[in-house]
């Protein structure tokens, strides 16, 4: 354990005329045979109230030093230690901030937050918001917004705590690489064209003032490098979170949000790509789809006894609509229950009356309005049903793509790591039935929760964790999906429920219509 | 040689779906090779303006690299190599301020440039100033004040060689530990109360936008530390130009100022001291003393034959007062025509008439009102007499006090360089006549010139030069002369022509009053 940050007690000789050594010097001459590293640099800004801080606490104390690529930098001087060494871990999403509060000493979670990103209001897709990025202020707008939601955030953070913002003296930042540019006030205009690149993968760390954040000036600003335009800092933290990168065995690591992202690999390779999954698993597509909250259908199953469907909804509230999980539970179950086809179409006949017809065209009525909260029903329109085909198909085929890339069967992996709130909700069965994950045992599959942010606890807390993750960027190989023949073909084929290729999914009946 | 900032050429494969990698990272991967160091950090400020530019420049042109102490930093990337890549060599002097203007690629100086530190308006001495900087906004006022001095100073060098201030991409200063405070707006309190502490010896190299200086906003500022309150980076700069640290026999380097500061050593150790010179040897006592200027009397000798003085003044102009030099020289002459005794006391009688009572006290009239430039005489007061007899007495009790202090004499001293003004213009003979400077073959002395400018203009062109002058300040043993007793009880001895040990000037003719 090696934190970001770290107190280091001093008590040092006063000046006299025999040893006439200038205060800053004297501090680091004191400091240097307490670290690994040959020197010990003061930034320009900080020079004077380390050296008056010093002499002030009498020349005894606890320096602050920040741990950077290029070796520690002295920071601060405080007379007494801290009540608390505090760092903030952030997973800077597109739709949502996390934050923790980390004790960067004990390495406990101190306090929990979190925000919508405020960026909504300027487009709610991360490509919107590039378009918008891109003119006029647009960057500033966004690079603003952003700061004032994690500001906000480290603000009630220290609240709950009871400290202030200027205890909190480190930040490690986990998110997509769009994010981080906006994080950072990056152009990100050449994220979005081909050939997809950064304006900077590992952008050094920096301090909290460069950004106008809240908390401590000096922080250490520490973001996690991304390894592509679809591959942020996000994933690696969930590399560093499941150790996929230091197993013997192959696994696999699977975050989907907007879009599907997805390592595969061991200790030895790792190969990785991404593809737009659709937005339809983050529940932005179906007309009454929504984000995992009380009131969202998050499991259904089929009911083969009443033949009718069982719905539960977060909280055992009234239902408003379906989050991702839901809808994949939901589909598999209209097609067990043979209300849809192979292809995902609504077979009409055995509904019991739940087809209707609207101005959209075909829907399920899934929770009628009776019981809908609100007298709302809610329904699954083909639209929405389609748009899941395409999205499990592409995920099937964004996997089978990277496994043949590397010449490894599914059978070769030993655990499937599935990240984020989709791992979190998620019945890996269903995902089988529908053919959008592979057929494995089920115990392959493993969810590792937010692992974006304990990736980023993980920055703050082991000077392990950040050498590795500068590593990772140079070790994984990235295939770019959006011209890969072999995914477009394969593609074809998963559009089917499970596929046009039954073999692979023994475990799915089949019903030969 | 390693200046103090690089170019690097770089011809980059441009991003494609093969090779992703971020611009920032392309350029970094292609600089790395050309590097001794492991990694390349790039500040925050300058991530963006470094990634757009090598982008529009077709990823192929000059990186611009500053070499700091924690290793190389990219701060720029230009389409084409600069015409120059110039640095600015700066001795900070208390009374003057000079410039070099240096071509970093071939160690050129190109242009020269000086102008008196408007500081004075605050305070003639360093002293004063001290006491200026501590009330209200008066370090601020300095600080600005020093920094309109050097910008204008650089705009005459760029002028001069027809760049723009921006294509000054480095600076390496070398003044007085005061100095330094004052242009890196370091309060300068302790400086001046026992045990004269500076807030920092060795600042860590900033950039020019830290000091608002007008120059390249990225330019590395390298400052040369110093050893304590009354011995600063421009001795240290002396020793660099002088090679004293590096010599296998004893040599000594004398720099006088208002302070007499003074180094004796060899590879193997070295010693150092300072003292209050007094302000007669940089012409500030005499009422006609004056800096070295057309006009001032710079040699005096003593004519045998016409038992007259002669004088010569610079340029042969008229005369307008006495610099530094000459007042040594007109008090040694004084004493071969026996018109002051051993205790530096006008003896009356055979003066030729050139004895004047006056309000203040007895006076010489060295050059008459009629030859004088605007029918002005130029005296010499007792008044005057006096403080030149403590200087005297302080300059040879300071070398001596270190002689002894390491147990050599003054015979095992190869060689004493005589820094500044001072060693140019003086004439050792007549010092040693003073019993100012020991009484040694007047080949030992060597003067030095400018070595302050010198050692700056080393520290922008060598990596050596700033690794030998940080580890100086370490093997530096500094005596502090203010508590010290055997020089109180030299200084006593001292103060008589030549000394009150007539044995020690061997050259020297003694008259038996």
């Amino acid at each position: 354990m090696k934190p970001l940050v770290q107190l280091l007690a001093v008590e040092a000789s006063p000046p006299c005329l025999q040893d006439n050594t200038g205060d800053l010097d004297r501090l680091k001459k004191n400091l240097l045979p307490m670290l690994a590293e040959p020197t010990l640099s003061v930034p320009f800004s900080r020079t004077v109230v380390v050296a008056e801080s010093f002499r002030r606490a009498g020349f005894k104390g606890v320096a602050v030093v920040n741990d950077l690529l290029t070796g520690p930098e002295l920071v601060d001087f405080l007379a007494a230690p801290p009540k608390v060494l505090a760092g903030v871990a952030l997973d800077l999403g597109t739709t949502h901030l996390e934050v923790s509060l980390v004790d960067l000493l004990s390495g406990e979670i101190l306090a929990l937050a979190n925000c919508p990103n405020s960026q909504i209001a300027f487009g709610a897709d991360i490509l919107s918001r590039i378009h918008f990025a891109v003119k006029g202020d647009g960057l500033q707008q966004l690079h603003q917004t952003v700061i004032a939601d994690i500001n906000g955030l480290c603000e009630e953070l220290a609240a709950e705590v009871g400290l202030e913002l200027v205890d909190l003296r480190a930040m490690a930042v986990s998110g997509n690489t769009t994010m981080v540019h906006f994080f950072l006030r990056l152009n990100p205009y050449h994220l979005c064209r081909e050939p997809y690149i950064p304006l900077v993968n590992a952008p050094d760390p920096c301090r909290a003032s460069d950004l106008a954040l809240a908390i401590h000036p000096a922080a250490v600003v520490w973001v996690l490098p991304s390894v592509g335009s679809y591959f942020g800092g996000d994933l690696i933290s969930g590399i560093l979170a499941s150790g996929l990168d230091q197993a013997e065995q192959t696994s696999m690591l699977i975050d989907v949000g907007t879009n599907a992202e997805v390592v595969l690999g061991n200790r030895e390779w790792l190969v990785a790509c991404a593809g737009a999954a659709g937005p339809a698993l983050e529940g932005g597509v179906a007309r009454m789809g929504m984000r995992a909250g009380p009131g969202a259908i998050e499991h259904v199953s089929w009911d083969e006894k009443s033949g009718d469907l069982l719905c539960q909804t977060i909280d055992n509230e009234p239902a408003r609509g379906i989050c991702g999980s839901g809808i994949i539970d939901l589909v598999a179950a209209l097609y067990l229950g043979r209300i849809i086809d192979v292809r995902g179409k609504f077979r009409g006949g055995a509904d019991g009356g739940r087809l209707i017809e609207t101005t959209e065209g075909t829907a399920f009525v899934v929770v009628s309005a009776e019981h809908g909260a609100g007298g709302q029903a809610v329904t699954l329109g083909q639209v929405d049903l389609d748009a899941l085909m395409r999205s499990k198909a592409a995920m099937y085929s964004i996997l089978t793509t990277l496994v043949n890339q590397v010449g490894v069967g599914f059978a070769d992996i030993e655990r499937i790591f599935v990240a984020g709130a989709f791992g979190r909700h998620i019945s890996p069965r269903q995902a089988i039935t529908l053919g959008m994950l592979p057929d494995l045992p089920l115990t392959t599959y493993q969810p590792v929760g937010n692992s974006s942010l304990d990736g980023a606890r993980r920055i703050l807390l082991e000077g392990a964790a950040r050498k590795r993750c500068r590593e990772l960027v140079g070790k994984i190989t990235y295939i770019e999906l959006n011209v890969n023949q072999d995914f477009m073909i394969r593609f074809s084929g998963a559009k089917f429920i499970p596929h046009t290729d039954r073999s692979l999914f023994p475990s799915v009946p089949f019903f030969d219509d």
